[in-house]
């Protein structure tokens, strides 16, 4: 199934947000526009407001607007499950495959925002109002599913859905990196249950992000190449390897900052979703899913998953394409367990000074995670 | 009291660890020699190793040797009790004022190491072998105290052994920072409750420091003045100011990251507990307690304390004393509570990219933490 393969239906929810419903072209057409929001919902997401770190040189969104926002909902009042007769969610539809909207609660909203242009005040007092904006991408209207249990089929559209929003966000003016993520699970916050990822168009570049573009940038003048290339050339030689097809690879990294930890990468480099061919594309929902599995299976299947999945892309429309800085699409998915009862905490040393004590070595994890294989 | 008013006694455990008693000079003197430590303990802490992660420019250190430490131990085992006839701990003597060892199960080990002289492997891959120094602080022999319940002279005296310890380990070989901090709370993942904190001496500079330092020495060369100086001076002008006495400072920041955060800066710029003066010193244990006591009265005095306090050190040996970075002795203090009921999780944006997004505007958490005064 080529990515063009995708009925994709544009709606509006009460208050103007969008929401966007994601069919397989395979299946049954179905009318997603029958299904109009009749809530009472008020106005739209207030913009947040993003402020300048001076000593650490980096953006912190504050958004006082979400302290409301749902808390661990009960299945029958989840805001992500279809709308019945009785009971209203985010998404009037009876039934939906893959649906994306934008956050009721966001930590950025206000859309595209000329670059720069509301940047206010001197050092150390840098303000930018509003810009950005955070979706919600649901993977399946089962609110008992996980995203490990979906089929390649799902996948398949999942990975359309993000394709079309990286490219529909990176076009808003203003916006520096589009984010997509997955967090999976109440040990690491996750306030609903049912199955989703969320993805943020961010009107400033992440800290991590920053730096990686940094790197990359000091390493191409200093050798001549692309540092994700050095990088994915030396993971694939090295004993951490945790998976591989014709098209993907998993390793864990030589300097693992979490307990299990791997880098999922396309073997072509492409800068983000929309640049993956029809090979990528077929080849990645077996990989992934694969992936995802082997996270599962760590502690053994009774436990309920817990990890944080963050895809990286190079951001967008940063100068000419030919400048566009060389960050290689990649996910990286960890889990704060570091044993079945025992998580790994941020705390002293990472939350203090982002310093990392890894007692897992990196070896041990790929070990372990190539054996949790199926 | 001022800081030479301590007695010092150092002293080894059974497998070498130094183990170093600070008593205030004003009361009884006690010989804390008397009580060697005869467990069977083998041989000391192996040393761990450090890994550069080249796309993000840090260290990471991996210490496979912490697995097995101590997981919430009772009271009847607590290691950092005094020792009874038939409960020996980590500390020989039937009783202490305030107590220093180096960790039994440390990230960092292996004392002082010449500078880079055990990098190997090329980019992308450099290791370091072992190097640096994790010791715990033991503020009260009391097991069911907290900081926040300690009197001015006990905080003094710590205060004297966060001196002298910054003076020690800034002296070793290959030190670049030395880290003075203390998690409190279960919900951080703190798991011994006797009232303890931690110093870390790196054999690195922790990605934190590494970037106040960088972006303290680039405004340094564009206006011709100390970041910290600015940054200072803004703040105590803002409506953010949560106490302030004679000699030292706390508000919550512009750009906070945490649900509630505050920074404490003694007025005159020092870079490190070594440099402060007796003025300083005498007014320190009032400031502080005042701002423990007022992060434990925001949630309702009923509910346990759960903060970080991180100590930022300019970083030692940095090149001739005129050129040491600007950087200003000052604590963070914040807690992951956002809510009597709920934390603040770090999650896709912040652990996967670095990106904080904060739920309460600063200006109400200044608000809130004023009003915990007593």
């Amino acid at each position: 199934m080529p990515c063009q393969a995708v009925r994709k239906t544009v709606t509006h929810l009460a208050d103007g947000r969008e929401l966007i419903y994601f069919d397989a072209a395979a299946g049954p057409a179905k009318d997603r526009t029958a299904y109009p929001d009749t809530r009472p919902l008020g106005k739209g997401p207030e913009p947040g407001e993003s402020r300048f770190d001076p000593l650490l040189g980096e953006w912190v969104t504050v958004a006082g607007n979400r302290q409301e926002r749902p808390y661990h909902p009960g299945p029958d009042v989840c805001p992500l499950c279809p709308s019945t007769q009785t009971r209203r969610s985010e998404i009037p539809a009876p039934d939906y495959e893959v649906a994306v909207f934008e956050n009721r609660f966001p930590s950025l909203a206000g859309g595209g925002l000329a670059a720069h242009d509301s940047l206010t005040g001197p050092l150390p007092h840098r303000l930018r109002s509003g810009g950005g904006r955070c979706e919600v991408v649901c993977f399946t209207d089962d609110h008992d599913a996980t995203f490990a249990s979906l089929d390649e089929a799902r996948v398949l559209l999942i990975l359309a859905a993000w394709t079309d929003r990286t490219a529909a966000l990176s076009a808003l003016p203003g916006i520096e990196q589009v984010y997509v993520f997955e967090n999976c699970g109440a040990e690491i916050g996750v306030t609903i249950n049912h199955p989703h990822g969320q993805i943020y168009a961010f009107p400033y570049l992440t800290p991590k992000m920053s730096s990686v573009v940094e790197h990359g940038a000091h390493y191409l003048a200093r050798t001549g190449e692309n540092l994700h290339d050095a990088v994915l050339a030396a993971e694939l030689a090295s004993g951490r390897v945790v998976f591989e097809n014709a098209e993907w690879a998993a390793f864990v990294p030589f300097a693992a900052r979490w307990p299990y930890e791997a880098h999922l990468y396309p073997r072509r480099r492409v800068p983000d979703f929309t640049a993956l061919d029809d090979a990528q594309r077929a080849a990645f929902p077996a990989a992934y899913l694969d992936l995802l599995r082997r996270f599962g299976r760590l502690f053994g299947a009774d436990l309920p998953p817990a990890y944080i999945a963050a895809w990286h892309q190079a951001p967008p429309g940063a100068g000419p394409p030919g400048e566009r800085p060389g960050v290689a699409l990649h996910a990286e998915v960890f889990t704060l367990r570091r044993a079945p009862d025992k998580l790994k905490y941020l705390a002293g040393t990472e939350s203090g000074m982002g310093a990392f004590m890894n007692d897992i070595p990196p070896e041990v994890a790929a070990e372990r995670l190539r054996a949790a294989g199926a």
